[in-house]
């Protein structure tokens, strides 16, 4: 009989326990350091602790509870297995709502309005239509493609950034690291969806703030080491950028000293732009672990090489 | 020839007479009491002098410059003629785009997190499924109607309240004074696009809020007449309204001093929703004009005993 074992360091999952016990009935479903998790054939993960996986001698899967694997990947000992992720339709759903919400509050000024309500003013801005307002869409897997068509769907101009070619109706789309320059210079409010690797690590620093409109805008709903703090600041201390969503941090929760909560122009939210449902986890979850059981193909497998 | 006069008594319109002068090359435009304007054929206005329109003998059109007309009907002499509105795609786009930020606002719980970021507080709210949250829209006219669909595109569960019955495909419509309560009782946010009639007058009161859910939110892009702005206040204190936008006043620019710029989970936005563009209100008013002169049938004639 296949176990299942949910490991993190810095998660609490136990709310998991119940939905992939639901979804997976027969199967043994425990929290790791519980008995008969060190014998688990799945590791069911969420940033595991560095070397626990190479410890479980049973293990033939390790599955991600999340569509982002770069917090299984950097532990130098991990074993040479399938690695999966969830991939919910719905993550993508709740990940262009959250960018849509960023990109109209930009694009319509709200975060002026905002400001000026502070001081009883009252002031219209300029209403820009938006096919004159360029959405630069960085990453366009299952997430980015899916916030690009739902921004084209309000007119908005929508350029997209990837490592490779690909055609996306109605976007244009810059490749790899020669696109980049001209992919920044044209883009009013850039959306970072990228997967975290080593070539995308620091990848929201000076330069690449540098390289955009002066004042233009950043919702940042990627991994928290895409971006380069002190380089954020900076840029909104400038005025470089003009304002700036992010939703991920380095170190979550956000410390309550954090001066990135007081900067200016910045939106700090709590790495809400979406959340995959306990039940879609505790589905795919238990399907690849049945898969797995029955010698079938699995879902949703990661390029380990690749990162994601 | 045809001449061309722009009313006021509270809107600067000078900057409406190169648009229109431009789409209109063979008429001659001019501001009200300037040389001409007293014998002018066709009157384009927002919120006329009372008795203006009366004492133009050659008056023989009334064109608004705006979507809603409440400002020239509500003159007690105004002359039994043609009153023509502008009916702008543009312009529904726009409150569609503005209307969505505010029901991701509310539903995403932004409202929430800003206010928790000021204190630098991490916490993250519940991701509801969009098709659990249900917007209730007023007024199923042009505007509405795409804003209804816009919503629908992103999941939402929409529901709309008519004077009479419509087909929405989506939508589920609820019909004039009986269909209200049951209307409300269902909406998580209420969105008033309605127009401004004597039936719809104030029709934003505590009776109102009263039967939404306790904690539903508010966005009102109609009329300021819509709206008993102290019962608004009282539902705000009380919590009955979790939240609310308000685009409109009964008084506009709103006062410094006005107590809404500080009303508890209240964001006041400067009649910003949306404005048709100064070329549309050009073309549209140019485009009336022309078939005045040529006896052809009227674009966008308003039922004046309806009220739009």
């Amino acid at each position: 009989m296949t176990t299942i074992a949910l490991l993190s360091k810095s998660y609490d999952m136990s709310h998991l326990v119940a939905p992939i016990q639901r979804a997976a009935p027969e199967f043994t479903v425990v929290m790791h350091g519980e008995p008969g998790a060190a014998s688990a054939e799945v590791a069911a993960c969420w940033d595991p602790p560095p070397g626990a996986l190479a410890k479980m001698p049973n293990l033939r899967l390790i599955q991600s509870i999340a569509a982002g694997v770069d917090n299984i990947l950097c532990d130098p000992t991990l074993p040479a297995l399938p690695v999966c992720r969830v991939v919910d339709p719905q993550h993508a759903r709740g990940m262009s709502e959250f960018v849509t919400w960023g990109v109209l509050h930009f694009h319509r000024q709200l975060d002026l309005v905002l400001r000026n309500q502070a001081r009883g003013h009252w002031f219209r801005p300029e209403q820009v239509h938006p096919a004159r307002y360029t959405v630069g869409v960085m990453g366009l897997g299952e997430i980015g493609s899916r916030v690009a068509l739902d921004l084209l769907h309000h007119g908005f101009s929508v350029r997209g950034w990837a490592r490779s070619a690909r055609e996306l109706p109605g976007v244009t789309v810059f490749e790899g690291a020669d696109g980049f320059a001209p992919f920044l210079a044209g883009t009013d409010v850039l959306v970072c969806l990228l997967p975290l690797t080593g070539e995308t690590r620091g990848i929201l620093d000076a330069t690449t703030f540098g390289q955009l409109k002066p004042g233009a805008k950043l919702i940042h709903v990627g991994r928290g080491e895409h971006l380069a703090v002190s380089d954020l600041l900076a840029a909104l201390e400038s005025g470089q950028l003009g304002g700036a969503v992010v939703d991920v941090f380095p170190v979550e929760p956000l410390p309550a000293d954090d001066p990135l909560w007081r900067a200016p122009n910045l939106i700090v939210t709590p790495h809400m732009a979406s959340v995959a449902s306990a039940r879609t986890i505790g589905e795919q979850v238990a399907h690849n672990a049945r898969r797995l059981a029955a010698g079938e193909p699995l879902s949703n497998v990661v390029d380990v090489k690749r990162g994601y």
